[in-house]
């Protein structure tokens, strides 16, 4: 059983937009056993998406279409699957009176281009829309003695998710040959993708029933684990399994074993040793105290934090001495460990971080050049501190030193 | 001209991963005046990619096909784009001698699947990769009396990048009619899509030779410019003239007029009037200051920041007295005014911003509701505050209030 997305719209073919609704249902698919074989975009060309539909309802049992059910006349999802399925479309009347009754409750006169929202493909099924105003259509088939599962859904996010979950997911669920999928996610710090790849290519390998995906972002390494077997307990088993003898190998490289961030896994640590944690940061500008704190809960163990640019800012809001400035610079080891500790001090947390460095473009020198970064992380028994060359752009030697700087603290806490 | 891209692999097809290569290859395409038309992704499978194919080269007059030139098993687009053309494989000699070279200078024995990447489609030109093993192949053709121009790009986005900025961009637009495009892009902030929408569209709707897209994404609307004309000054002409109107029309709420973010243009109006800026966040948790420090050069303005999650630290790090804590609650206007105006002097800023609220899911009361911030702008002037109840989650209600923040910021300077 294979499935097909269609995204509609012709926003999605200029270099600002893109499709992000397939991701979702690609998931919960998934989560039946079923892959997803073609991702289509087009445009709001009633010829151009016909075309798509009868290439993807020829080759695929599911075939899910996303956008274009709106009431103007760049909304052509209704007419084009009808072409493609050679079926008329029929006015509902106990759509049309709906629309009536929502305009109506609106004290807004319809204008005559919504009742195309009534419009229906024959035989199909109407799928309401709890969240919007067009309704989604459902389509059940056969060809050359396969099914065919067709939904309409509409385009916004939060209307495509909330019909799919509640009025889509089980209607396909309950025709399909019942699978059991597990999966499991293990995330990993401090080691690059090949190194990853190398030393869990030979476990991953003999687990025949479990589909092993690796992906890489700056500083972290994932590890998508996806089972599927006869029963829930035997897709589970395998997945534990096969992740138990990851976590062996790699050991506390791998911060978290369900999927959760780094900034979580910090906060789950803090929580369970009834810890405290602040930072003063330089170069990365605040970064670091945005991501402890976009996880919620955090205020329960994230003290305060400190963004200081300037050499008079590092001493006014952390105590770095002013001739420890002069004598190794701003960008330092010393200084490092000075924001750590002293922030720490003034703040009375159990941790403290400190991280000063040049993110660039400019300001870097042969001796100290863009890239470098000095990390330091302090608790009572004393301050880890370390020298980093991070490359590329300043997002991205900001967000490394984010990353190692949380994943330090990890460190420390385990 | 149409255009279609196709970008290969199965991990692009799984809920993890997004191509993301086509939205740069497209804003290249229509600097050219073509269009993209359809978008597909497709798996490593040779069958599924040839029939991919084979649509695209059917319907497209320029076809580029992203990823499966590697050398593993899985890179199959050489293979599937010769199917679809009805083509053979030629192994050619030179790119064989070439691989041999590449992996002899680095004293490595070459696997022998990777001389699958000397293989080239008959009749095709070799595209030399400077960044990867993989080189790219293009052929030339014709269907129904109509140009066909075919690419086989490789999927990491900095060989592709480098690949067709330096080897096939010139290639395609000496074949192309020359077409001139000229582009802007207004950002507004403070209004709502459907009332610019309502503003300009008597505005931009007679400009018949300018294409005008709309786009909004938490707290900004932009409008999208793009003209097409025989000369690049006649392009040119059409969008600033409507750019123009557009401004006047919107007035102030205009932030950017060629697509800078906000954060930019608070940065060049700082540097303009010699002004320095400093914030002290609570709910945000540091966003406000990642974001001014994302722009390279925010050193010369951006002095220091802090984020104050507990009372305390308002009144250790902010000089919040306690008793204005403990009579209106951290949540309220008058700490917003204190925290703003208050570390505007701490660090002897010309501009100091004070933010606190309920950024949730937890912590909200009936008086006080998730949602609910309080945002503060002192200069030597006075000071501005507002209260806002934003809907959503943490990272949408953060992301608001550090929105609202730089452009009352921004107000303050124009």
């Amino acid at each position: 059983m294979i499935a097909e997305i269609v995204a509609i719209g012709s926003e999605l073919l200029t270099p600002f937009r893109q499709d992000t609704n397939s991701l979702y249902l690609t998931q919960r698919l998934n989560e039946m056993g079923v892959e997803v074989a073609f991702k289509n975009i087009v445009g709001d060309s009633r010829a151009n998406l016909a075309s798509v539909a009868r290439t993807a309802i020829a080759r695929s049992h599911i075939v899910l279409f996303m956008g274009g059910l709106g009431p103007t006349e760049d909304d052509l999802t209704r007419e084009a699957v009808a072409d493609a399925l050679g079926l008329r479309l029929k006015r509902n009347p106990d759509l049309v009176a709906e629309l009536y009754k929502r305009f109506a409750s609106r004290r807004v006169t319809m204008p005559d281009n919504n009742m195309r929202q009534a419009d229906v493909i024959a035989g199909a099924e109407i799928i309401q829309n709890d969240n919007g105003s067009a309704p989604g259509q459902f389509i059940e088939g056969e060809q050359d003695g396969q099914p065919r599962y067709i939904f309409l859904l509409p385009g916004p996010p939060h209307e495509l998710k909330a019909m799919w979950n509640e009025k889509c997911h089980h209607t396909l669920r309950d025709r399909l040959p019942r699978a059991y999928i597990a999966t499991r996610e293990l995330r990993i710090s401090s080691l690059g993708e090949s190194t990853v790849d190398a030393r869990v290519a030979p476990i991953y390998t003999k687990y025949k029933n479990v589909d092993t995906t690796i992906l890489a972002k700056p500083g972290e390494v994932s590890l998508h684990l996806k089972s599927r077997a006869a029963t829930m307990e035997q897709a589970q088993a395998a997945v534990d399994q096969l992740a138990a003898e990851l976590e062996d190998e790699l050991d506390d490289a791998v911060f978290s074993t369900n999927g959760e961030s780094l900034e979580q896994i910090v906060g789950y640590y803090l929580q369970m040793r009834s810890g405290t944690i602040s930072v003063a940061e330089s170069c990365t500008g605040g970064l670091l105290a945005e991501r402890l704190t976009n996880v919620s809960g955090s205020s329960r163990y994230f003290i305060g934090g400190v963004v200081v640019y300037s050499n008079q800012m590092k001493t006014l809001l952390a105590d770095v001495p002013p001739l420890m400035i002069e004598e190794h610079g701003a960008v330092s080891r010393q200084v490092a460990v000075a924001l750590a500790e002293n922030f720490r001090e003034i703040t009375n947390s159990t941790i403290g971080v400190g991280i000063t460095g040049i993110a660039g473009p400019t300001g870097g020198t042969e001796d100290k050049p863009v890239g470098l970064v000095y990390i330091a992380v302090a608790d009572e028994l004393g301050t880890d501190v370390v020298e980093r060359r991070f490359p590329g752009d300043r997002e991205r030697i900001r967000w490394w030193s984010s990353q190692v700087a949380l994943d330090m603290v990890r460190k420390k806490l385990i």
